[in-house]
C-alpha cells in the first residue's frame, strides 16, 4: 500500500460502503439529524474450541479515539464518492447536496460517547459503548467503531487468560510474523492491556514506552555452524556483545545434550567477570520435562536465578499443562516445583495475537433509541431467537460486589435510576421471566457505575489513563472476580441482569411491536 | 495510536528486537556484510478443522516493497535504540559504532529479491520470496517479510476456496468489523486476490480502484419501525434514492411472509417507472429454503433476473452445502437448480477476513546460504523432525504441466540446472529415499520457471501488474490445477520434488553435518 492509498483507506472511509448509502438515505428523508443512540456490547465470550473465557478484557478505546479525531470527510473522499455509479443504470450514486453535507458535517464533532475503560473486565451483553448523535454520523462510526473494539477486546481477553495460566509469571507477547498486517500493532497493545508484559515488536513496544524484549533465533547459531564454528562459540559470540543481556537459545542442536552444557560454560564465564546471566530460552520438545531437567542442570551449576523461558505453540490449556506437570514431576528429579514455576518466562506468538480458536468478538452495534418529537425514545428489534432482543434506551451499567469484595452481578438499569441507594435490589434474568434475585444492603460492600463520560459533542471530557494504568485497572478486575469465573473450561457463569424497571419497560415494548 | 506512534511503530522497527540484537552481534563480529541467502516458504496448507487447502494463492508481495521502500533506520528509530538498558546491568545496549552504522546501512538498498508473482497458486516447502544481501539487514528483513506475505497468502487461499465453493458467483467481503484492525486493509486486498469480487470497505476499494459494494443494514428498518412506520415504508424510502441500485435486505421481521412480499411491491413500483431491481438480500436462516423460496416468489413476479444475496456465518464449506441442496431440492419447488445457482451472489465476512480455522499461515524465513571464501556456500540446519531438514543453497522452481495442461509438480533445482531441456527428469520426494519418478518429454506439455526478478541490489526491475492482473493470474493458476487438488476436504496432494542434483548435495550436506 502506497501513501497515497493510505490515506485514503485509514480516514473517514475505513467504513463500510452501506453505512454511506444509508447515510444518503436518511438524508434524503429528512432523519440524518435526528438524535439516535447505538449501543455496542458482544453477545457471547470467546469460544476457543476445547476452552472458553468466562469473562473479557475491555479494551481499544483510545485508539477509536485518535481515529474519531482525524476522521472526516475531505475533498478527495468526497471526490471518490462523487465518481462511483450504480449498478443497474450506470447513473452517479451520491447527490451533489449529500456530498455537501458530508464535506460540511461529516465528522464526529457531535458525537457524545459513554463507554466503560480500558483494562476493565466485562461480560456478555453489558453496553461497553454508548453512541449518541446525529444517525447519519453515528451510522457511519459503525464500523471503524467496531473494528478498533472487537479485535483489542479479542486479544486482551486471550493474554489475560494465558497470563492467568502462568501464575502472572512475565508473558512475552512475539506474534508480529503470524499476525494480521498492521494489525499486529492493535494487538501488541490489547496483549500489554490484558497480560503480556512485554513484545518482541520494537516499533510499537517503544511507541507505547513499553520497551521490547528479544534475544537470538536458531539461526545465528546455524550460521556460526554454516561458517565452520560450533553452537559454544556461537553463544560465546553472543555473551560478548550482551554480557548484562545475555538470554541463550538452547534447542538448536540438542537441549539437554549440547544446548545446557553449553550454555552453563558460558554463564560460568560471564560471572568470572563479573555478571551475571538472564537465562536459557527452551523453543521445541516437551516443555515441561525440558523445563525440569534445565532446572536441575542450572541449579547444579549454581544458576539457581536464571530464568526459564518457554516457547513454542503455546496457549493457555498449554501453559496450564506444564504447569500441573511441574508440580507433580518436579520434585522426583530434585527441583522444587514452586521455586521452577516462579522462575518460568513465557512466550506466546501466533495462539495470542491471533486469538487461536476464536478468532474474533461478536461485538455488534445496535440502534437502541431514536429521537421522536424532540426526545429519545428506545427502539428494538424483534428477534426470532429471544437472547437477540434488544435491551432498549439509555441506561447505566452497575457492578455490584459481595462481602468478600468480589464482583457478583453486573446490572443493567434506565439511566435515571438510583440504583446505589437502595435498601434491596432486584436483579432480573436478561431473559427468563421466572429467574430473578434479590440483593439485601447486607449482601453488597460496593455498587459502582462501569460507563464514565468519554466525549460530549466531540470534546474529550475524559483523562485517557496511560497504559500502566490500564494494566493496573486490569489487574485490580481480574483480582476481584470469583475463580470459578477465570476457568479456562467451563468457567462459572457471571451474572448479567436488568433492573425492574428496565426490565418492565422492554416488557411493554416487546408487547407493544407485537401488537 | 496518534501519528507521532504511528511513524515509529509503521517504519524500520516494525521488527522483532532480536533481529536488531543479532544485528549488532554480527555487526560486532565482523558478519554483518557476509553475503547471505534467506528462503521464504510455509510448511503446510492451512487446516481449518473439519477441512483443509489443497494449495495456496501467493499474495502480499506489493505491499512489502512499499514498506521496504520506506523503511530505513533514521534518527528517531535508533534514538530509540539509544536508549534502551540491559536486563541485568541497566547499561545501554547498543552502542554508537552500530548505530551510526544503522543510519548509514541500515536500509534494503542492498537487498536483492526473487519472489514467485501474487495471485499464482503456490504449495508447501516452495521457496516463494529469496532474499540475499548484507546478514545483518536481511536478518531485520525476515519479521517483517514474514507479517506482509503470510496472512496475505492466507486470506487469498480462503478467498480462492470460498470462490470455488460458490462455482465463480460473485463474492462480497464485509469483515471490517471483526478483523485485526488496521490489518483488514491487506486482508481486503488479499481476498479480491484471492477470490472476492468487491468489498464493503469503501477506502481499500477505492484505493485498490475496485469500487465497494453495499447496500443496507437492519438497522434502517428498524429505525423506520421505531418511528411509527413500516418495513414497506422503508424499502420505498430506500428504492426512492436508490431506484438503480435497489438491493433490499428481507429479514428483518420475517423473510417469506413479510420482506419478500414488501420487496416485491416495491420492485413492481420500479418497473413501472422503468428501473430494474438488483435483488435482495437473505441474512438469517436455512439460507438453502429461503433461497429457494424466494427464487420462487421472485420469478412468479416476473423478477427472475433478480440476484439472492446471501449472508451470514458463510463459509467454504456452507456454501458448498447450500449449493448441494438447492441442486437436490430446487426442481422440487418449480425452481430450476442452474438458474439459481447462478443468480446467488455471497457475502463473507468472519469467516474470510480471519480464514476461520485456520488463523494463521506458518510461512518461516531460513537462513540456506552463506558468504565463505567470497562465495555462496549452502547452509542448513539439522532437525529431529525430518521434513523440517532446509533445501540448502541458492535455486530454482519449476512448474510442470502434463498433457492435458494441469500442474503435476514444482520441482525445486539448483539455480544452474537445466532443467526444460532435459529428455527426461527423475524428481525426488523430498524425504523419503526410495520415492522418485521420472517424467519424459512426452509426459510434460510445459515447465515453467516461477520466481521471477523483483529486486537487484535494491532496484526494482519487476513491472507490478495490477490487482486486474493478478486476479487473472489467479483464475488461470486455478484452472490449471487438478480437480482433486481443489477439493475442500482431504484434497489430493500436490507433489512438490527436488532435482536429482539437488538431492544429492542436501544428502552430502546432512553426511557431513551429522559426521
Amino acid at each position: 500500500m502506497n501513501r497515497a492509498q493510505r490515506r485514503i483507506a485509514e480516514g473517514i472511509l475505513f467504513t463500510d460502503m452501506y453505512q454511506i448509502t444509508m447515510a444518503q438515505m436518511y438524508f434524503r428523508h429528512g432523519l440524518h439529524n435526528k438524535r439516535v443512540q447505538f449501543d455496542h456490547f458482544y453477545r457471547a465470550n470467546p469460544s476457543y474450541g476445547k476452552h472458553e473465557a468466562g469473562f473479557c478484557v475491555n479494551a481499544g478505546l483510545e485508539w477509536l479515539l485518535d481515529w474519531m479525531k482525524d476522521a472526516r470527510f475531505r475533498d478527495k473522499d468526497v471526490g471518490y464518492l462523487r465518481n462511483h455509479k450504480a449498478r443497474k443504470s450506470g447513473k452517479l450514486l451520491f447527490e451533489e447536496d449529500f456530498l455537501q453535507y458530508l464535506l460540511e458535517y461529516g465528522n464526529f464533532d457531535n458525537i457524545t460517547l459513554r463507554a466503560i475503560p480500558e483494562g476493565r473486565v466485562v461480560h456478555p451483553n453489558v453496553p461497553l459503548t454508548t453512541v449518541q448523535g446525529p444517525f447519519a454520523i453515528a451510522q457511519i462510526l459503525e464500523s471503524p467503531l467496531l473494528n478498533f473494539l472487537n479485535y483489542q477486546t479479542l486479544v486482551a481477553t486471550k493474554a489475560a487468560r494465558i497470563h492467568v495460566a502462568g501464575k502472572g509469571r512475565p508473558l512475552l507477547e512475539f506474534g508480529l510474523r503470524r499476525a494480521q498486517g498492521l494489525g499486529t500493532l492493535a494487538g501488541t497493545r490489547a496483549a500489554l492491556i490484558g497480560g503480556a508484559d512485554f513484545s518482541s515488536n520494537a516499533g510499537i513496544s517503544y511507541a507505547l514506552g513499553n520497551a521490547p524484549r528479544g534475544t537470538h533465533a536458531h539461526c545465528m547459531v546455524q550460521a556460526f555452524m554454516a561458517l565452520g564454528y560450533t553452537e559454544l562459540d556461537a553463544f560465546r559470540a553472543y555473551a560478548d556483545v550482551y554480557p548484562d543481556d545475555c538470554l541463550l537459545l538452547v534447542d538448536t542442536i540438542n537441549t539437554l545434550e549440547s544446548g545446557l552444557p553449553n550454555a552453563i560454560k558460558v554463564f560460568e564465564g560471564l560471572r568470572k567477570k563479573g555478571h551475571e546471566p538472564v537465562g536459557v530460552r527452551l523453543d521445541s520438545g516437551d516443555l515441561a520435562y525440558l523445563a525440569i531437567q534445565s532446572a536441575k542442570m542450572l541449579n547444579k551449576a549454581g544458576f539457581e536465578d536464571a530464568v526459564i523461558v518457554l516457547s513454542n505453540a503455546l496457549d493457555e490449556l498449554v501453559i496450564w499443562q506444564i504447569v500441573t506437570q511441574i508440580r507433580e514431576e518436579a520434585a522426583q528429579n530434585d527441583v522444587d516445583p514452586d521455586n521452577l514455576v516462579n522462575r518460568l518466562v513465557y512466550g506466546v506468538g501466533t495462539g495470542l495475537i491471533t486469538s487461536e480458536g476464536a478468532s474474533a468478538l461478536d461485538g455488534v452495534y445496535k440502534l437502541v433509541a431514536i429521537e421522536k418529537d424532540g426526545e429519545l425514545f428506545p427502539a428494538m428489534k424483534l428477534s426470532g431467537a429471544k437472547e437477540k432482543i434488544l435491551n432498549p434506551g439509555h441506561k447505566k451499567i452497575w457492578r455490584i460486589y459481595d462481602t468478600r469484595g468480589k464482583a457478583t452481578a453486573d446490572l443493567i438499569a434506565l439511566y435515571d435510576e438510583d440504583i446505589p441507594n437502595r435498601d434491596k435490589i432486584t436483579i432480573h434474568h436478561p431473559i427468563e421471566h421466572t429467574k430473578k434475585r434479590t440483593l439485601l444492603k447486607s449482601d453488597i460492600s460496593q455498587i459502582e457505575e462501569l460507563q464514565v463520560d468519554i466525549l460530549k459533542d466531540g470534546k474529550l471530557v475524559y483523562d485517557l489513563p496511560t497504559l500502566e494504568e490500564i494494566r493496573e485497572t486490569r489487574k485490580r478486575d481480574i483480582d476481584r472476580l470469583d475463580p470459578g469465573v477465570k476457568r479456562f473450561v467451563n468457567p462459572h457463569f457471571y451474572h448479567v441482569s436488568l433492573s425492574n424497571n428496565l426490565w418492565e419497560t422492554k416488557e411493554e415494548l416487546v408487547k407493544k411491536l407485537k401488537s
